[in-house]
């Protein structure tokens, strides 16, 4: 299979913007550069003219199947908020998961995700959900709390793996997840730990949420969460850390040498009322810094351009200076900088030759998206979710012109709102 | 003309959210509530099943030809990037105004606005454009500097409001508009107060933006802005006052009996670095707030609904509380109390029988919009501008499932980047 995405502004996220072709044989990026339709035979060409060609994004930190908790007792506070939640996740069905994460799944690729990484349950069905679509994704099952439930979760965890990790030509991976510091007893840690040094995965954790959090680590254990996940050998691993909301300055000392990094959620972070996470000063001491929506309920959106815009407006707010972080700067954390914390930047993140085609094509031609100056600028301040007009990914187009392929998306619509029906 | 709209979620911002039919006869809504389509003609049944029906939005602060510098050398400090604007705004000629305001225009409709609130300069440029589009507005002449400039600068205000205002069937109405306190010395606010008082209008006024400002009036008046404009009888007109970042408890002692209100700009207050308007505090005080955009450069977008969420998050995040600022009050922000700030609140902002049929139609029958929990937090949380199917203004339809009626858009297009082709 050989496409050629012919004429767009080519956003490669490693090298200058300029115009040009890029040509795909069936999962990689082969060529960049002037492809002459004369000699060749192609079986897709695609015009990109008034296009944007970049990078499809990264959503380093989801709980897709929570879209069905979009705008429920939005109003709450966050243990308010949790303990209603749980009610109604104590009733949520394989099948239901397997919906939720579907809406989900189209609204990524309908904005310009093409890779996930998700923490929950009936993982499996999250797998079904990115196997159908097409969407990459790393998965893990949420391990928390102890004994039997902990033992539970790990064996989970671990026949999640056997079943999906490297399917879909490697498309899907599966880590290991553990809920957070705060609902964890080190055992539990140490269980999760245990398995991913067994399987050789990653480890993706809630880290640094709130300040709850630190005075809950520190009251029962007394010391920092850092030090404490340090002594439980956690950044022993290559770890993917949501949130770090409240890294400190001895944090960073810790972070600056892990492999993996922090995934941002601003929107969540503020809509929680969690606080404000340091992340000019953390990208500063060369900790990767990565982007993510959290689960809707969370923010109330996946669609990653929102994000974008987020971490640089709160940058630039919070240290009272517009140029606190660029527009490129919060790009790359939404791609190449993603990847990294994933440990997926030898594949994806950025256009380049031999790395997977996981590419979004945006019409720029549009009255909110003009003139052109800049289009770092456009892509971060002026964009949004609905501009994105074609997705790929491994080499696969799965949305053209705004149609999801693979899916009868009426039928994923009315099918969540029964599920909603249903468990409220 | 008689319009019904049917069937769609009627979320009036006055009364509960019910499903029900809307009734507009000419420019005004004369039923909100089941209308039989058996015994009675309509000119127009537009379907709105699936959809919310909400009053238009209200932008109550814009520079909207300032959509010329969208993108442009955005990476820069305040100062450095107003010093670059401005030797480009120098070469700006009325055919140039036009096509910058027109592209704002149709980002406009296209995104849910109905009333914008504008202070620029060759404004009657501008007016054409809402007078084109069916758009309502306020205008503005901004007077700025001294002397003859001042003086050359309240004629033109004065020139604009005999030719412009209550045009098009009232639709278009002009106001007084002063630049700010810290480019304005007294003499010239007092002059555009005769003006102000000569015309019966009100003020729209840059106030409180920055830290900078605070001191340069202290250090050469010895005292507060607020005290510095209350003592120029500001405060005696109906006052639209821009920003209000730098608020304080003293100055909502004043505030709060003011007739009008401050707009917030949450996203160029972010961007710029200016800080943090204390806009629960200001409410909880009886201070109207509106939402507005400020000039693409400030922010890069005319999406309000963009505004509503930074509203909303802005408060949650600073106060640490997700229950800081509900969907609802920022959604009221955009409308009700937006009109209230513009003092036109007895004409739209809410769907009541009596006012002006200002209304936008949203599908919110689409992936990132579902499930449907609560409308107020769809609309404030998730709903953006592309999901705005339908845009009525003063009863007529002026964007139909997304086609802006009364304009080529793709000519706006073309045009608009040769104007900046030609000026940078």
């Amino acid at each position: 299979m050989r496409t050629l995405i012919k004429n767009g502004y080519v956003v490669s996220m490693v090298s200058d913007i300029r115009k040009t072709d890029i040509l795909i044989e069936d999962d990689k990026i082969v060529r960049i550069g002037t492809v002459s339709e004369e000699n060749e035979t192609f079986d897709k060409v695609i015009d990109a003219s008034n296009m944007v060609v970049m990078p499809g994004l990264v959503n380093a930190h989801t709980h897709v199947a929570m879209s069905i908790f979009r705008g429920y007792n939005d109003e709450l506070e966050l243990m308010n908020w949790l303990q209603e939640m749980w009610k109604i996740e104590d009733r949520m069905k394989k099948e239901d998961i397997y919906y939720a994460s579907m809406i989900s799944g189209i609204e990524m690729i309908k904005s310009g995700t093409t890779t996930f990484n998700d923490l929950y349950f009936f993982e499996e069905e999250t797998a079904k959900m990115a196997e159908q679509l097409g969407l990459r994704a790393i998965l893990s099952r949420a391990v928390i709390g102890e004994g039997d439930d902990c033992l539970i979760r790990v064996r989970e965890s671990e026949e999640l793996y056997h079943s999906w990790h490297n399917k879909c030509d490697g498309r899907i991976k599966v880590c290991v997840g553990i809920h957070a510091p705060y609902t964890c007893p080190p055992d539990t840690i140490k269980k999760s730990l245990e398995l991913a040094d067994r399987l050789g995965t990653p480890v993706h954790i809630h880290y640094l949420e709130t300040k709850d959090e630190v005075e809950k680590i520190f009251n029962v254990y007394h010391k920092s969460v850092t030090d404490y996940l340090k002594e439980l050998g956690l950044f022993n691993y290559h770890v993917i850390l949501a949130h770090g909301v409240h890294v400190n300055d001895r944090d960073m000392e810790i972070l600056k040498n892990i492999s993996g990094g922090i995934v941002h959620n601003p929107i969540s972070n503020m809509k929680l009322g969690s606080g404000f996470a340091p992340v000019k000063k953390m990208r500063e001491r060369g900790i990767n810094v990565a982007l993510g929506t959290d689960g809707q309920g969370g923010t109330n959106t996946m669609d990653m351009f929102e994000e974008i815009k987020l971490a640089t407006y709160l940058q630039k707010g919070l240290l009272g200076s517009a140029t606190a972080m660029s527009a490129k700067d919060a790009l790359q954390m939404a791609t190449i900088e993603g990847a990294k914390v994933l440990g997926l930047d030898s594949e994806v993140g950025s256009l380049e030759v031999g790395k997977k085609a996981d590419i979004i094509i945006i019409d720029i031609n549009k009255p909110h998206l003009k003139p052109h100056h800049d289009i770092y600028s456009l892509l971060a301040y002026s964009v949004n979710g609905a501009d994105v007009d074609t997705t790929i990914i491994d080499g696969n187009v799965v949305m053209e012109h705004r149609n999801v392929m693979n899916v009868d998306e009426n039928e994923i619509l009315e099918k969540v709102e029964l599920v909603k029906n249903k468990l409220f």
